[in-house]
This record gives structure tokens, sequence and C-alpha cells, in this order.
């Protein structure tokens, strides 16, 4: 599964970044993804409760702070 | 292919947690999962550039550290 995924992620995940604050009690889980090879950004993509896949600004101070949230409960 | 993971997710994803230093660069990305009615506990899951996926604990301060380096890079 790993592999598979890894395959079809050769690019960047994320063409534009949601704006709004998300409330972190509707966020399921949240991926970091490292810049590299295959993406000169970093990518951060929540997974909603509702199951809606959104990205989301790695820099923006609030995003910063929902997955300190998130990691502090 | 989010609602088939969703699905194959109902319980925690991790047995233990990996209590060594893994610096940043080794990681390629790192997936926070949120506590709720599968699991009762925070999940930080890593997955190195080799391909192999591990489980951190999300209260180590140097997990903590190592996800905010790779937001603030």
């Amino acid at each position: 599964r790993t592999l598979a995924r890894m395959a079809t992620e050769l690019r960047c995940q994320c063409i534009a970044t949601h704006s709004k604050f998300i409330p972190p009690r509707s966020i399921q889980d949240v991926k970091l993804i490292q810049s590299g090879p295959h993406c000169k950004n970093i990518e951060v993509i929540a997974t909603l409760k509702d199951g809606k896949e959104v990205c989301l600004d790695p820099t923006a101070p609030w995003v910063q702070r929902i997955i300190n949230a998130i990691l502090a409960k």
C-alpha cells in the first residue's frame, strides 16, 4: 500500500490552500508532507470528519496552532 | 479513496511508538490522527523516505519539534 501510494504522489498534491479557519474538532487527521524532488512546497492536507480533504497553508499561524492543538490534546 | 481508507481505519493504528529520535530529513510525511470513537489515542504516524511507517509519541518533545521543523521550513 505504501509503495502504491508513493508512486501516485510524485507531484504536488495541493493546487491551492484553504484560507478560512477550520475548527480542530471538525478535523479527523492532518498530513504534513515534506518538500522534495516531487514538489518544492511543504504540503499540509487535512481530512475533515465529513471525509473532505482540504489543503492548508503551512505558514498560516492558525494552521500551526491547530496542529499543535491536536498534539496537545 | 478516502472512504475506503476510513473504512479500514476504524481502530487504533499504532500498537507501540518509536522512542528513538528520527532526523526530520529522513521523514517523508507525518500524519496526525485525532482521537475519536475509533481510538482513544492521538496517533502520529511518520512515513520515512525508505517507505517504512513508524508510530511516534505525540507527547514526546522531540516529536513536536520535528513537526514544527517541517512546518517552519
